[in-house]
């Protein structure tokens, strides 16, 4: 309420006791640091109604953005509370990441049932030590004690700041005719891992793409993270861009060209014969919680991407063509063999296998997936 | 997580189904408007991984709060939703008015055991109606579905920019000896209220100051507003206020000047006989939920301030005075009769009655009240 900001100070508003509340502000105030959005003289942290920020940097504008990750539904109760205030805070910088913005400043919500101290410290070490490396500051945040609701789910609210320079931030809706696609790092171990109940690195340390996001500024037209899928973040871009751009556009995707970029979990598996080839590549494409970045960009920017690749010692992995219909241009424009068409009007993507044939319905992968809902 | 300012495209994380995300989209869609934040050709609102705001006008900084009202603890479940869907704003608002910031732009996230198309319709009216008042865009959001969890309390929570010329944000630290203390409109119904199971205008519709707290740039020193109760943000403001002058400053508080600012549930009350006027001012100096403006200003600037109220329409009422130690400064600078210390050191407020003299301990106001939870 009007204690935002304020976490120790609004005990009055709450069923938690003082002396939680007082631990809960020890660890918050202690997480704020002062590099960026409170670097300033002008610039006030925890512990007024509202943070002040520092004036935005000269030709610069404010990305926004917010999650919520619920216990049970996000993550399981017995998570290792480190990764919990990574990942809290992760999620949210990957979407920054994918607008190819700067991280600037963050709050943090908090609703605990109680609190338990040497659990908070480690999920505040997680979080801070992410804070630290991309320079964002928690200037803020709001604490609700769920005592009297005993049987409510715990969960945390982030909201993100980022910077971009002026008309440069990267949005989903900027698909061209002829742009390849790409995607960062690997796919499918977030899938692979849930199945498997296997703590992955990939699931509960996601590491956003933060300095590929910001290389990308530069060349990309479109990009986007892949929180839900793969194939369901190619359908929101092509989605947005036909609204944006007016053209029936779509995106063809080689299945095989996947397989340039599994995660280890389904290489491994793949090596024990634990899964067939395409049936990763299928995982791979409808695996969600990755936070890897997907873009597309003109084919003459691919030296540049390569670079960028080499440069931040990420692979970036082409899987597939931006597409339009013939009668919007010739085909001999278009750098792909196979120019086929969406067996179904407003279909946003068409699969392809080794052969350049197209991948029947029922073996092309699953739009989204919700790991939690399935498998608890 | 990364579907963050997408609320329809998000089922694949959700346990809601396909159409009932189809409504929060259509809702949330429908209640974003183009008024500010948004109102920018380089400006994108709902749709991508994060929104992107318009740059912000030349010479000002931005503010940032965040609030969580939490079902059974912050609003009962059988709560008037179109009133909710203002207060869940209203508190927010209440924090940039404490700031004399203007509304700017703001995310909304919820959590959702099913989707009830008129609550939720009735709900973005309340929400709409009070953020078109004030220009402020809903700009992105959050949408979990907690159907997995069944016993789950429901939530709402926002986070709200808003934007001060540089370097003239009110904070709450400012106090100087020898301000006068002011309380805006009227305190004590949101706790009447609560314990007379009233649906009173002041808990179910809140009145975010905001006129004032712009007005109060020029003449403010320091500002807060009433969530928890007036004894309660006074202690708050003194405590920062002696930590950035440091000054062993206090407030000395007149309660019969209370009985010049009761709400009119308390007044009627004590017109027929339920209440006696000096416990009145007791509740009203420990009522929460009220967001009235709390303020100091010097007593040079009493006339503008009258002035603000008068053209508000907006009653101001003073209340007490800023103090120092003797040591300071000498009596003679403070306009007051009753040059009284603190009984206890670091004891923030001093309260005072009709002749003076100083109001027992066992007869003050207590300091901060938590409706919800004594109640229910």
């Amino acid at each position: 309420m009007g204690y935002s900001t304020v976490f120790g100070l609004a005990c009055g508003q709450t069923n938690l006791s003082m002396g939680e509340f007082g631990l809960i502000q020890q660890f918050f105030r202690d997480a704020c640091q002062k590099a960026n959005a409170l670097d300033h003289p002008l610039a006030l942290g925890i512990g007024d109604d509202a943070a002040i920020l520092a004036p935005v940097p000269e030709g610069h504008q404010i990305v926004m953005t917010t999650d919520t990750l619920v216990e049970g539904r996000h993550y399981w109760a017995d998570v290792d509370p480190q990764s919990l205030g990574h990942k809290v805070l992760a999620v949210s910088l990957s979407d920054l990441a994918a607008m190819g913005a700067k991280p600037w400043a963050f709050t943090l919500s908090v609703a605990l049932r109680s609190v338990q101290t040497e659990w908070l410290a480690a999920f505040m070490r997680g979080m801070s030590a992410l804070a630290d490396r991309y320079r964002i500051d928690l200037v803020g945040g709001d604490t609700v004690g769920l005592a009297a609701q005993v049987s409510s789910a715990e969960s945390f609210s982030v909201t993100a700041l980022g910077l971009v320079p002026q008309g440069r931030a990267l949005r989903r809706d900027g698909l061209q005719p002829g742009d390849r696609i790409w995607v960062s790092g690997d796919l499918g171990d977030g899938q692979w891992a849930v199945r498997h109940s296997l703590r992955a690195r990939k699931l509960l340390w996601p590491e956003p793409r933060l300095d590929l996001g910001l290389a990308l500024q530069e060349v990309a037209h479109a990009a986007i993270d892949v929180s839900d899928g793969l194939s369901s973040e190619l359908s929101h871009m092509v989605v947005a861009s036909r609204g944006r751009s007016q053209i029936p556009l779509w995106v063809e995707v080689s299945l095989p060209a996947l397989s340039g970029c599994l995660g280890g979990l389904l290489r491994s598996a793949i090596a024990v014969g634990q899964i067939q080839p395409q049936e990763a590549c299928r995982d791979a494409a409808g695996s969600g919680d990755e936070y890897e970045l997907v873009f597309s960009a003109s084919d003459q920017a691919t030296p540049a991407i390569q670079a960028i690749s080499a440069r931040l010692g990420l692979p970036l992995t082409p899987i597939g063509w931006v597409r339009q219909p013939m009668t919007h241009g010739p085909d001999t424009d278009w750098p792909t063999k196979s120019a086929s068409v969406p067996a179904v009007q407003n279909e946003c993507l068409v699969w392809h296998d080794r052969e350049g044939r197209r991948v029947s319905q029922d073996q092309a992968p699953a739009r989204g997936f919700d790991h939690f809902a399935v498998t608890r």
